[in-house]
């Protein structure tokens, strides 16, 4: 292993960790990807705090983890991760997963954007810092990561589930709804059993605008197949204390008004279990 | 320290772990107590693992927080943990928490009774494995945790806030509704003004009933002053796919019954901001 450009975050698989079958919940395991990227950038000088003082930050975009075999309860494991290719816009960063004695479990790719605070925009990743992020791209070779790429998602009258309001356990430090809670979401809209019958082997999200503590989120379901499920999430904006009905927060928690569809989609998903 | 009685367990506060205003969410400090207190357990020959085998096991009965500055973001932590006391049908386990220069953050109690997996009936500590668990409570001069005990709650006509639905992330490996779970959705009560404005000084929840996957939770609020609120959690039997008034899950999500105020309460709790 390229120690100066793949980085290794160890994980333990603690006991409020693991859902009810014993395997680490996939919202945890991409809780600690996402440290794993974190630390590693910051080790390079691209870390969050080194961006602010800039007014930059990264922005995730997509991601997609494939697990061959989820890691379970009490085992030691670890993250690896390595910037796969820079693009003018977009940085493609990919993941393993490992059992501690080094065995596969599963693989993982994301795609970031680094965006200017002040403006919200994108900026040019080949030029920022005269392109030094460049000096962190893996070779080729090294780039190992057996999985398909990011899918794009076409969702035609997608069956509406259920609506979540969000609360503060949902925000990050940015006020954001955050990105793993989002995946704990979807994954809360399939039954018991779905999880005692089968597992997840592919889990793929892209997220496509901010979503703030209080909004109101509606999650709409697309069959694939008998694996394979989307999942559409949508904004339905409200004022606090007050909702577009008329009702008050109280009022709306007893007897839900008929769920508005023309939100702004949050993100998109797709569960494959297997 | 007495190493011999009281053991550290380091924690590092995560990006993820932190709420909007920085600090890290009561719900995750509480996992870290929670993995401490198996850590200590274990390696003195009482954790689950081994319990398992006998047929028994650690419930959580009672847990009081109180900190004077929540860790933040990026900061290095630790939580100490050890034996207080051991009765009949329960034991006291006490932790402190402390910034990695060893500044105490705050404390905490706790209360564990040993149940009969079979029975579900509380064993008799004292004489479970020849009173083994008696050579590991600390001298009373080392038991430092200046916070108050447990206190008695007492609900006078509390007002019903809001009835949720669980699902597959609310549950632990053993299908109950997890300990953390509860003090998640007990905050989430809580607008989003009064963490802007206040920090949670003490926090306190009695477990007085199991909770599955599918239950559905209504929470009953009694102001006490202006920094503390008593909280309710009862049980709403249900039956999956169809509840008590004929209404599917899918007709439930969107038109919701009125809430049934006889449920079993499953727990209780008292939340101070300062």
């Amino acid at each position: 292993m390229n120690y100066e450009l793949i980085d290794s975050y160890p994980f333990f698989v603690e006991p409020f960790h693991v859902d009810f079958t014993g395997r680490i919940f996939l919202g945890v395991l991409g809780n600690h990807m996402l440290n794993a990227a974190g630390n590693h950038s910051q080790r390079r000088g691209w870390g969050i705090g080194a961006l602010n003082e800039t007014r930059h930050t990264w922005v995730l975009s997509r991601l997609a983890i494939e697990m061959n075999e989820m890691p379970r309860q009490y085992e030691h494991c670890e993250v690896r991760t390595w910037v796969k290719s820079v693009m003018r816009y977009f940085t493609n960063r990919n993941f393993s997963i490992h059992r501690a004695d080094g065995t596969p479990l599963g693989y993982a790719r994301s795609v970031w954007a680094m965006i200017d605070l002040e403006t919200r925009q994108p900026c040019n990743l080949l030029t920022l810092y005269d392109g030094d992020i460049l000096r962190y791209v893996v070779p080729e070779e090294e780039d190992i990561c057996p999985i398909e790429g990011h899918t794009s998602f076409r969702f035609r009258e997608p069956q509406f589930l259920r609506t979540i309001d969000t609360y503060y356990s949902d925000v990050d430090i940015n006020g954001h709804i955050n990105s793993i809670k989002y995946i704990e979401h979807i994954l809360d809209l399939f039954p018991k059993e779905r999880f005692e019958q089968q597992s997840i082997h592919r889990f793929e999200i892209a997220y496509k605008a901010e979503s703030y503590l209080g909004d109101r989120l509606s999650f709409y379901e697309q069959v694939i197949d008998k694996n394979e499920t989307d999942i559409e999430v949508r904004k339905v904006a409200i004022k606090r204390g007050q909702d577009e009905e008329g009702f008050s927060t109280a009022e709306r928690e007893q007897a839900r008004p008929e769920v508005k569809t023309d939100g702004t989609v949050v993100c998109q998903a797709k569960v494959c279990f297997k």
